[in-house]
Order: C-alpha cells, then sequence, then structure tokens
C-alpha cells in the first residue's frame, strides 16, 4: 500500500503526529497493551490497532499475553475483562463498547467481539482527531441494528450506477481472486460501522443467478469469510425467478409447494457454505425483475415464503418497496409514480414476517438531488422497515461532480413524519425504537469500485465515510462527522480543513442550484442520467415529468386538484405540502403546478429564481475550484491533482447546465432575465 | 429456396403465369434457346434465365448449343451473335444491351456479358409484368457509370443503421462460411443493374482495418468472386490510419513518402488477390475518423496520395464529403452544419485526380426525411462527383415504419442545380454528362441485413428495387418502377397491386407529416434516431438545432440575416431559398425562423400546419394499416401477417410521435388546436 498519496487508504491513513506533547502522551498510554482474546475479530481488531498505533505514533506498542504484567492499555470483550463496571456493562448493547481511562491507564470493553473492533477504530480516531485520552468515559452503542451496504455488482466486473471503475469482487463472470482488496474494503467499512454488505447487484442477471448455488458458494463464502473477520455480515440479492431458472420448476410462484420446497433446500444450502449467512435482498416485480405478481401473489405472499426458508437460520428478507408501473403512458396524467410505494405496501402492514424488512428509498422518486422524504416510512406500525439511500452519485454529480451528500441525509432522517405525533422522525422510524421493529436499519447503494482511490472523486470518500457514521449514530452533526473525516484524510494542516470542510458542506446545494430546480428532478439525459436534458423524461414511460409549458411548470400532487399524493403523509405534513402558501420553496414543484410568474417566499419569482440560481450554481462550482487551487502545495500534489481535475470539470459542466436550463426555460416562457445576463440564444 | 412466402424470393419470385393465351406465346419464343459463350457472368445468364423460366412457365426451355439449329432465342455478346446489326451495335455502350423480336424470334445482345446479364433481367421482367414479345426493339444503356451499393456492415456481424438483423457477410469477426447467402444477393442486386459494391462499413474498426491485409484478403477474395460473376465490381472501405495501424509508422500523413509506399505495397496486394478490385471507399475527417487534417493536408491531398496508388490498376477512390465539425458548441450560432460540405470542397475544385470520385449526400444534413438538396451538387465543374443515398430507413422509421423513399429520389435527381444554367439537374451531374466527368454515379446505404426476407419489412425491399432502376435510368417514372416492384413481388391480382402501389406512393408524405415539420428534421431521441423527442438534438454538439421557443421555429440560413447557406446555391435557387415569400413551404423551417402564427403558402399558420400534419398523418397511418387489412386472403398468409405487424407498430407509434409533437408545440407556444382536437395535457 502506497503512503496513502493516492487515496487507496481513505481514511485509516494515519498520519504521524508530529504535536510532540500529545506524542507523548498517546505513547504513555500505549506503552504496554492487552489484547483478550484470539477469534477472527479479535485478530482484526489487534492488526488494526497495531498498523495504526505505528503509523500515528512511528512506533510499535509492546503487546503483552496474560503475563500478569497490568497493561497501560487492556482490550476485550466484557466477558474477558474482569474489571469493568457492573454500571457500564448494563449500558452496554449488542455491538456496543466503552472506553474509559483514569491514571494513565485505558480501557476497551466491547459487549462483544465486534463492539472491541468497533472500539478499537473508535480509539484510532480519538488519536486521529488529535483529541487528549485522559479521563475517558465513552460508552457507545450503534442506533441502528442493520447498517449496510449494497453492491450494485455484475459478475462481468461491471457496476450498474458505478463511477468509480469497475468491480471489486467480481470479473469475467467469476468471483475475484484479488481478496486483498476486498479485505481493505471490509477494513473500510467496519471503521466506520457497517455490519452488512449485499455483494452483487439488485439486477439479478443470467450467472448473478446462479450465486446461490453450489457453482459459486464455495466462492461467496470466501468472501463471507472476510467480511466476518471485519463483523460484516454477507447477503445476496437473488432473481425471485431463481426456482424456474436454477430449480427447472415451471414457476416461481410463493404459493406453489415445491418452489417453496425448492427454496428451502437452496437455503440450506447455503448455510452449510456460510453458516452465518445475512439473507436475501431481493427487487421484486421492479424495473422487469420478476416477482410475485406474475402469479397474482401479493408482496408479503411473496417475501414471507422466502422468510419461511431463511427462519431456522436466523436469516432475514430484504424486500425491497421500489415498486411502480415503468411502462407508463406519458399522457396519463392520473397515475403518479410517486404514489407507488405507499399504494403498493401501505395495505399489506402487518401482513410480513418478522424477519421480513421493507427496504424503502428515502424519497418517493429516486435518488433525486431533492425529492420529499418518502411518506411510507412511519405509515406501517406493524411491518419491519429500513431506509436505502443512495451513496453512489447516480443522479447527484455522479463523482465527477463534488456533491456531498450528508447535509442531504441528515435532513432526511430528522424529518419528521409525525407518525406517533410529534417527535417521529425517521431516524426513530428505522432505529426500530418508534414501532419496537425486530429488525431495522440503514441500507445505501455503495459508491465504490476498483479505482486507485476507491471512489472516482477523492472527496467522494466523504459520503460513504459520512453515511457509516450517520447509521451509527444519525445524531451526529454534519460538521462533526465531516470534520472527522477531512482531517482523518487531510491532516492536520488547519487550512486544508477548514477550507475543504466548507466546500463540501456547500457542494450540495451548489449542484441542486445549477440543476433541477425547486424540486421538480429529473432534467438529466435518460439512460446514464448525466448532463442537462430538461424534456429528456417529458415524454417518456418512466412516469417522471415536470410539465413545463409557456406559462408554468411543476407536478400538481395536491388532494384538491392533483393526484393526492399528499394524502399520503399525516396530517400535519399533509398540510404543509398540500397547499402553496405552505409548501417549501424548495419542493414548490414536487407538489405544485405554478406559473412562472409565481412568487416564491424568498420574493423572487419562480422564472427569476430558475435564472439566479443556475448563474450562482455555475459561479460557485468556480468558486470550489478556486478554493481547491489555493491548497496548491498544501495538499500532497497527486491527492491534488486528482481533485482538481474533477473539479475543472465540474466548472465547465455547470456552465453547460447553466445555460441549457436558463435557455431551455428562457425559450419556453419567453420572460427575460430581470439582470439581463447572457442566455443563449439572445 | 422457399416459393416465395417468406420474401426471400424478393422481385424475383417469378410467379407462374395463368393466362394460357401469353403462357402459349412465351413458350414459343423459349422453345429453344441458345446462348453464346460460357464465361462466368454468361452463365449466371443463363442460370437466371433458365430458373426463371422454369418458374414462370413450369416447363424447362431447351437450350442449344452451336448445333446449326436455329434456335427461338437467340443469347450473346455482340462479338458472338453475328446477325446483329450495325445501327444497334452503335447504339449500345458499355454495359447495354439490345432486345429485338420478329418472326417469333427474339434475340438479346448485350455489349458485354454483363449487358447479357442484364437484358436477361429485362427480358425475365417483361415476362413479370405480362408484356408480350411481339416486335420488341428494345435498347438499353445504364445511365450512370457507378451504381453502387455500401453496406455498414462490421466484422462483428452487427450493422451500423441496420433493421434487418445482422450482417450477411461477417459473423464473429470473419467474413461468413455463408456464401449462398451472398451470392442470392448479388443475384438480387445484378437484376436491378447494381454493378460495384462495398461491402464493410464506412466507420471502419480495428478488425476491419485489417480486410486489406493477407489475413482477410483470401475472404474478402471469395465474396469478390462471387459479386464478379454477376456483374458487381467489390470495393472496400479503408482507415485512413492504416499505416499507422497496419504499417507501423508513426504517420499516415498523405505527403509522406514512407505513407505513400506503403499504400502501394498494399494496393498491389490486394490486386493479387482481386484483379479488378474497384478501389476504395473513404469516410475521412469525419466524425472522429482519422484523415489528412491531422497532418495539415486537404482533402485533396489525402484522396490523391490513395488514387496514385490505385491508378496503375484501373481502381478509383471513392472519397466522402460528410466532413464537419461534429463538436459543435450548441451556443455558437454562427457555425452551420448545412455548410460544411460545400465550405469543405468547393475551394478545392480542379485538385482531385481523375480517378477520385467525391460521394455527396442528396442533402446539406444527412437524410432526414426532408432537407434540401446539397448545393455541392454542380458546384464542382471539374471534380468527379457521386451521390450518395440512404436506403436503409435510420431517419425515415426504421423499415418499422412504411416509407418509399423513391418519390422523394426522384425529387432529389431531376432538382435543377441552375450549375450550367436551365436544366442542369441532379441527375445529370451525377451521370456525368453534365460536366464530362470521368468517374461518376449513384450510391447508396443499404437496407439489408439477414432477416429472412432481407430488409425487416416485407415492403421496404420496393426501396432497394426503386434505388437500383432509378440508378440504371433516373428518368423511369415513380410510377412504372413502383408498378414492377409491386407486380413482381405480389402477382397479378389488380386488386392488391393497386392498393399497395398507392401506400407506397403515400408512405413518404405521410411519414413526413406525422414528423418533423416544414423541413425542420431532427426531432428524433439521440443515438438510435427513432421515435420523437423535439429536443433531443437541440443542446448537442452535432450540429442540429430548431431553435424553437414560446415565439416561433426554424433556421435562418438567409444571407440577410442568417447563416448565410443560401448563398452556396446557384442563383436561382438561391433567390429561392433566401426569401420567405418562394422558399417553399416544405423546406421553410430549413431556411427560415418565423412565428408560429406566420401564414404558410396553404393558407393555414405554422402552428395550426403542425397540429393539421400530425393528425391527419396519424389518421393515414391507421389507413394504411387498414387497407392492408383488405387484401387479406388475398397475399399468401406469411408475407401478408409480417406486414400486418408492422403497419400495426406504425399506427400506434404515429400517434405517440403526433402527441408527443402536438403537446410540445402546444405547451411551447400555448396556440390551442382551431380545430379542438386531443392535444396532452389538456
Amino acid at each position: 500500500m502506497n503512503r496513502g498519496e493516492t487515496g487507496y487508504e481513505t481514511w485509516l491513513r494515519y498520519e504521524e503526529i508530529t504535536d510532540s506533547a500529545l506524542h507523548t502522551q498517546y505513547r504513555a498510554y500505549f506503552q504496554t497493551i492487552e489484547i483478550k482474546g484470539n477469534s477472527p475479530i479479535i485478530e482484526s481488531a489487534k492488526e488494526e490497532l497495531m498498523q495504526g498505533l505505528r503509523s500515528l505514533l512511528g512506533v510499535t506498542p509492546k503487546c503483552l499475553s496474560a503475563t500478569g504484567e497490568q497493561a497501560s492499555c487492556l482490550i476485550g470483550t466484557i466477558a474477558d475483562v474482569a474489571e469493568v463496571s457492573q454500571a457500564i456493562k448494563e449500558r452496554l448493547r449488542e455491538e456496543g463498547y466503552a472506553i474509559y481511562s483514569e491514571k494513565g491507564r485505558l480501557v476497551l470493553v466491547g459487549k462483544t467481539e465486534t463492539g472491541v473492533l468497533y472500539g478499537t477504530f473508535h480509539l484510532l480516531r480519538l488519536l486521529q482527531m488529535r483529541d487528549h485520552l485522559h479521563d475517558l468515559r465513552i460508552v457507545e452503542n450503534p442506533r441502528n441494528q442493520l447498517r449496510m451496504i449494497n453492491e450494485w455488482d455484475n459478475m462481468d466486473g461491471s457496476i450498474e450506477r458505478g463511477y468509480a471503475g469497475g468491480s471489486i469482487f467480481f470479473e469475467h463472470n467469476k468471483v475475484t481472486n484479488n481478496l486483498q482488496r476486498i479485505k481493505d474494503y471490509a477494513r473500510i467499512l467496519s471503521s466506520i460501522g457497517i455490519n452488512a454488505i449485499a455483494f452483487n447487484n439488485v439486477n439479478v442477471h443470467e450467472e448473478e443467478t446462479k450465486l446461490i448455488t453450489r457453482k459459486f458458494l464455495p466462492d461467496v463464502a470466501k468472501v463471507a469469510n472476510i467480511f466476518r473477520q471485519y463483523g460484516i455480515k454477507t447477503f445476496l440479492s437473488i432473481n425471485y425467478a431463481s426456482p424456474i431458472q436454477l430449480g427447472k420448476l415451471e414457476t416461481a410462484d410463493p404459493l406453489d409447494e415445491k418452489v417453496r420446497a425448492w427454496w428451502k433446500e437452496t437455503v440450506a444450502d447455503i448455510y452449510r457454505y456460510i453458516p452465518d449467512f445475512g439473507g436475501f435482498l431481493v427487487k421484486a416485480d421492479s424495473e422487469h425483475r420478476p416477482g410475485p405478481f406474475t402469479y397474482g401473489r401479493n408482496h408479503a405472499e411473496g417475501a414471507n415464503m422466502l422468510a419461511e426458508a431463511l427462519a431456522p437460520f436466523g436469516g432475514i428478507v430484504l424486500w425491497r418497496c421500489f415498486v411502480y408501473n415503468c411502462l407508463q403512458d406519458w399522457r396519463d396524467r392520473k397515475t403518479d409514480r410517486a404514489r407507488a410505494a405507499y399504494d403498493h405496501f401501505k395495505p399489506l402492514d402487518g401482513l410480513f414476517h418478522d424477519n421480513v424488512v421493507l427496504q424503502i428509498k428515502n424519497g418517493p422518486m429516486d435518488f433525486q438531488v431533492r425529492e420529499p422524504v418518502s411518506p411510507l416510512f412511519g405509515a406501517m406500525p406493524k411491518t419491519n422497515q429500513m431506509l436505502e439511500f443512495q451513496i453512489t452519485q447516480e443522479y447527484t454529480g455522479q463523482q465527477k461532480h463534488l456533491c456531498y451528500l450528508v447535509p442531504q441525509w441528515k435532513e432526511i432522517l430528522d424529518f419528521d413524519t409525525f407518525a406517533n405525533g410529534k417527535e417521529s422522525p425517521v431516524k426513530s422510524i428505522v432505529d426500530g425504537s418508534q414501532y419496537d421493529y425486530k429488525v431495522s436499519g440503514i441500507t445505501a447503494v455503495s459508491n465504490v469500485g476498483n479505482d486507485e482511490n476507491w471512489t472516482g472523486h477523492l472527496l467522494a470518500q466523504a459520503n460513504l465515510y459520512g453515511y457509516g457514521r450517520l447509521t451509527w449514530n444519525p445524531n451526529l452533526s454534519t460538521e462533526e462527522v465531516t470534520t472527522e473525516w477531512t482531517r482523518a484524510t487531510f491532516g492536520d494542516n488547519e487550512e486544508v480543513i477548514q477550507t475543504i470542510h466548507e466546500m463540501l458542506l456547500q457542494s450540495w446545494l451548489i449542484y441542486e442550484s445549477y440543476t433541477a430546480p425547486l424540486g421538480v428532478g429529473w432534467m438529466v439525459e435518460p439512460g446514464h442520467h448525466y448532463g442537462p436534458n430538461v424534456d429528456g423524461y417529458e415524454y417518456s414511460v418512466w412516469g417522471t415529468y415536470h410539465y413545463a409549458d409557456c406559462h408554468g411548470i411543476g407536478v400538481d400532487r395536491t388532494v384538491a386538484t392533483g393526484t393526492g399524493y399528499t394524502a399520503q403523509y399525516f396530517a400535519e405534513n399533509y398540510e404543509l405540502y398540500e397547499h402553496l402558501e405552505t409548501c417549501p420553496d424548495s419542493l414548490l414543484l414536487f407538489f405544485h403546478h405554478v406559473p412562472y410568474t409565481h412568487k416564491l417566499k424568498s420574493g423572487v419569482t419562480v422564472i427569476q429564481h430558475i435564472y439566479d440560481t443556475h448563474f450562482s450554481g455555475a459561479e460557485q462550482a468556480e468558486q470550489l475550484l478556486e478554493s481547491w487551487r489555493s491548497l496548491e502545495g498544501k495538499v500532497d500534489s497527486e491527492r491534488f491533482q486528482q481533485v482538481l481535475e474533477r473539479l475543472e470539470h465540474q466548472a465547465e459542466h455547470a456552465k453547460e447546465w447553466r445555460d441549457v436550463i436558463n435557455t431551455y426555460f428562457y425559450r419556453k416562457s419567453g420572460i427575460p432575465d430581470e439582470k439581463k445576463r447572457t442566455i443563449y440564444p439572445i
């Protein structure tokens, strides 16, 4: 591994501590270390700690193993560390840990081995942040049970919506032999608390269908073995038609006895290879994927059949709610794709087995730069739910543009659903506390590929980092998470930290400002979803329209005059969105069709807002570039250059966005820019 | 071969004659046949004649071979047929033939063996048309020297812009072993007078570059051998960077001595394998293909270098003029792609060697359903020119829609360029008569693939047929050509003939009416070019814009206020197009930007014209379907069904075109349809 200059080491770079007082303090705490236990996970913790300390301190600490000598740093599970207080023991839950120090001695205890590993990463983070280790009283438990990553990797080595090279898992229709890279990925994920992964695409093609068979299970087991050492459970995405394609049955009907038997045998076989297999991730009846609808069964019947097969082994079913009509007639103004997930699933509340979790995208459409929170969150008290984010920047600049998504995710997690009256934020639904779900959590589509720096855009690593940290604790502030990542990745220079921190925090709103305005979404090139195309999805089958004409724009989703989508929200939010007077500007065109001359709460008209934001957005993209340029010589040249090239492209491409969008709306509305800036053609 | 029910036999179906008087007459003329000579081409003629007569008459005529007995039908070249009159001999030119009959005897003489073959097809056509054979006095010479087909076939088996299956020439990066299909294609082409073919795509990719090397020349020679037997010369499309890619040279500069020597050796090698090789077809400096511009050379220097290598062997260079900036900034209103060919090539008049022919697309853009004739025709008196059509329906419905192009081609061929004063139609330029070109003619992109019926849409065979017949004689009327094809393909039922004839003749204008209006073009999905997308090319790099805003639409190409493109035409046409008052409605938006309320010569406004034509176009597409349905039981069921399915799709897709175009313009203009028909959204 390089010394961090390629970006390969991510935030696990562990730059050497130069402050001599701190160095002395740290060395004292790690004079001697005793780590109890020797299981694979404990070995991982030990390896991480030793490697991290060597790098941070420039020395290799002495490791004691039950010699009777008291170590300055003691690490182990609560079962192994006798001296841990009952009070602490009681506060630790599954995967939790405590770190405390007094009188020059530091103790790290995990409720489980995995807790030890997480605690180790926390400890190292304290050093990365240059925090004092005196008088620590840390007790940490993850807020979410499932903290998951979905890879959209195909066995041919490609990644659906991947913007950082090819798969690190597959090549040439086989599981890769490069297990070291997978191990490095496991380290990265574990360091931010991820505990579950499905490493094949939710669109399960022909070869991938066979991953659950003996042809590939030995290879899947190899991958699972690596992840297991880092506390991460392995899941597989499955093809709902597997009984037909693999089992030579004539049906995949979930109520068919042969189908049920086939899945039971298949699941049993998987557990022979992977005893702690997590379960199945299922995209069914969605965008041409097979599913229970084919057989006149509903999604509860479809999911429960798999759940029954998995239950004896403790496995679960992650059932995606991304179900909608993807062959819509654009002339049909009554069907509203935004309604689809709620309309399909809400009536099934209570019918799902308790080892089924519904996986719900954050918004009702599809990971746009801005959309409202899905009304399905909180609407199913008797059904496990989890939240799906998209780290890979499909609609947010594809890791060519800087778009730091933590601020967006925070808004979503904090969004109050009013499901249980006030104070029912999304985070309280998906952490299971609101309705006492048996299984729940957060998942997200990975932004990682085999590019040397993992994410293509080096700064896009911050999205992966931030995602992990928020799934561990949604109450962390954007500032905390961002500072952690920036410092761990770029070191001690305060100007560098400050500059990058600001760039990250502004970037989402900048991206929003020069792309699709006021929550309308979808103004991208169809298919690959990169670059502006205002009418790209306007006459298509995908249910994604803006209805711009020469008078106005937006989708009327009100109960009063539109599709009635607003009624899917609990009363407080329904009232907010239903009425033009209360609907926030940022989502105006998602909920209402208004004339270009409609005055926003900001005081400007819709058309002037479009012009203003697109001019300023492109300028701000240029300023991002200038900010980065100011760091020349302060960031190592290779990583500086990597980021510089992306930002140069972004600044140029933001102008293309600005000009296409402004021209489109000027041509359509005929209303000139009040400030008389250049709009083509003039 | 099947008995014609799949469409495989095309117009060479030779349905048996049921009229007994005619049958008797024909049998008398073909009682005994003597065919002089036994070269491969004469053998082809004999095989065609025997096969055709067997099928038409149900008997095998007796073939005499120089027994002294006088045959009722005598066939041969003028060298072999002693009795042919001096008057006839003098009227025959290269590839010409005469057919005459008197006193129950029929004589067919060709100036050359190829003439004999063409005459044989003509003779068979007389029988297909059920014409009397008495007192024939036919003397035929082709009007065009080159009557060519360009295949856009790739060695991987795909066809660029192919809509009838895969290649019949290549599969798996090799030349196919299915030489019978190539022979059948040669027969089809020869029957309509085609005498030249380039059978690999003008976009020459990596493997195809090697077609001119010993790796593939033996296979190319096999194909050339087949075509030679049908009077067709073989050409190859070449990669201008071949000296680099194949010759390991560092340059492909046409003035570099090593490059010149490399091409000379390469050409000499080709002629070792194919002694009558036709020459090279070259797409250079066009859409990212390499060319002389890379080395600061002009296209005359680029083409002449190849011409010099080919000259000793009688080979020629077909140099495409499709050269334009394909990375245009849509904001740049000064660059006009329509100007490009003229601007690039006109200044080079007189600089090309006499075995170079400039291959010019019919219009200045790219095979749109309607565009003006390229102003380059007639503008280069000292430079050989040929015309390029596109039989494959890239922008005209992709052989899913019926679009019979003979009427369009007739308009183009008859278009008066005024190059030499009045009466300088395009056909007189490209047949070489206007400027006494040494080499000239017509070429076209084939619409054939390995679909059983060759062209996907059975009725699209009529385009291939019509193309061949018009290249032989541009003065044939659309009605003649269409009647010939319909009768040969569908037999004697007058209702069938009449119905299909009408469908064909209306189809181009129907397609135009529901797609891009008034000559504006390009309102298609980018990339594959199928289906409506009004803004699809509006903000792209391709130089293809319509500039529609809320007030009006069209491209101002006038000298007075626009790009000045009109000045490329000779005075009479310049005057015609420059002025709004004289510019024909059908090309209005190609030449002028006008308000939607502009009144056309037809009396309606532009916007109302758009609505009217799109409503009526979709209705007419429905009527095409109804017309075809009326033939159920009168056309064999397999071919009936084939065509029915295409027409059903067309009728449906025409409605999509209608609705997208009307909605787009209604939304943009805000002007309602006077007739209050349904436009979405309403």
